[in-house]
């Protein structure tokens, strides 16, 4: 089964699972539920799920259910981390891959449940797993818990907004790069291997598609973005483009995926990770500026 | 160490971890590390988690540590939900606790991304369980998640009051009783015990808390509540009051509390847990009318 099968067929049982399909026996609230199918929906590139299947492949995958919730749990907990973001209080985005933000499509009070509902999905994802595999996926709660809020998480990261003097290398760190690392590190973890060899690589990872995002931000427009274009500006947030120009920026971005391919730890899949990481590395590079 | 001390010192120690206390090589955002203290101080009676331990004890409690964090995580989650419940998209409440409500202390982004935090931080509280316990902790891991999220946890009880056509029932289960389920049945859990046959007196609890709760806020003002009274019939929301009569409500809230104590299973503890419910009903139980 490729990756985006096992990905599409494991977020869809997980969903039916929060949207109470499982459970027939008591009334669910509909339109919650709905959100939290919307919320998902369509999937992107799902990128973080994809490189922590890459990863567990890499290192065997001895528990191919545990590296599917795994990769499904962080997926989750991204979507969630979108929802919120989008709310009027933090971005107030009117759109998200080419459609309604959850609060316009639903309500602002279903928007934070949504999120709240996705965040708990992911740990009960791994909470499913078999008794035998108990030790294992209790780590995996450990990492995602740490990647994932305070103090050094994605809560973290969008928490350093709030701040009068921030600190750049932990808020990029924890807003981007957090959910990277997470995703090499658990889907070694899934697979039974130490996942601190595979810090290094999620950081770096995590590193350029924080400068890729920023060059998208400055160069393309709301339709080719699916979301409101020169955020970046409007929000006077820190930007790679806006310290580095276009061209340093791109020429940093190959340079962060250089490092991410040398750092990958030697491994039964290393050569087909590191071509992974250069496809993406294609993709990330931006072309055709529309707006410079 | 008594229930309250034992408590109160893991909570302490959760805070302290999510505020990067026991990290100090990395930066934290200091505000989102405030807002998360402020937003579980003062702890108010702690309710979740002493019936937590009480049944821990009850059942023999032969891991204390494993208890505690059971009981930690349930009072996040808790405190959680208040936060985003005060949020203006819901009860835009303005005191909490006899405090400002913390979107009003700190900032609306701010008090979303606490309740994210205290979310994560109450499965990352159960993930920090020793490897020998680990198939313990991750059914608690997934108790929690079950009472929590949807379909049928308080994230879905909160959902049901965007729904044009209510289920009571599953309203009031998911919403209040969900959280005294998880409170029964993880105290269970974490001494080793089933927890199928403490779902009952969770639920018992759970219902009279909301009677009582329905009681108190048609009764007392707000003063004497530390939040805004008169919120159920300002918010069109459904109460016992409304349904029962004041006198009515409270004869029912004493037959559930007799149903409660009738539903302890029997363990060594059975006799003091009685007690403690037979305490509770006093607590409950309200007096001098102030508004009627």
């Amino acid at each position: 089964m490729d990756l985006s099968h096992r990905i599409d067929t494991a977020m869809s049982a997980a969903i039916a699972r929060a949207q109470g399909q499982a459970s027939p026996d008591g009334a669910v609230p509909g339109r919650l539920a709905a959100a939290l199918h919307y919320a998902v929906t369509p999937g992107g590139a799902r990128i973080r799920p994809t490189i922590c299947l890459s990863v567990a492949k890499a290192c065997g995958d001895d528990r191919p259910a545990l590296s599917d919730s795994a990769a499904i749990a962080l997926e989750l907990i991204h979507c969630a981390s979108l929802v919120h973001d989008d709310l009027p209080a933090f971005d107030n985005a009117d759109f998200r891959r080419g459609k309604p933000t959850v609060h316009l499509a639903f309500s602002e009070p279903l928007a934070v449940l949504t999120g709240d509902s996705l965040i708990i999905a992911a740990f009960e994802e791994l909470g499913g797993a078999d008794d035998a595999d108990a030790a294992r996926a209790l780590r995996l709660v450990r990492l995602l818990s740490r990647h994932t809020g305070m103090p050094h998480g994605i809560c973290a990261g969008q928490g350093w907004e709030s701040e009068a003097q921030v600190d750049l290398r932990a808020y990029h760190r924890s807003k981007t790069a957090a959910l990277f690392v997470a995703a090499t590190q658990m889907g070694a973890l899934a697979a039974g291997q130490d996942p601190e060899p595979w810090e290094e690589l999620g950081a770096r990872i995590g590193e350029a598609f924080q400068v890729a995002d920023d060059l998208r931000d400055a160069l393309y427009d709301e339709q080719a973005l699916g979301k409101p274009a020169g955020q970046d500006v409007a929000n006077a947030r820190p930007s790679a483009v806006e310290e580095l120009g276009v061209q340093g920026a791109i020429k940093h971005l190959q340079d962060i995926l250089s490092g991410a391919i040398a750092s990958i730890p030697s491994c039964p899949g290393e050569g087909q990770l590191a071509q992974l990481v250069r496809l993406y590395a294609e993709r990330m590079t931006p072309v055709a500026p529309a707006r410079v």
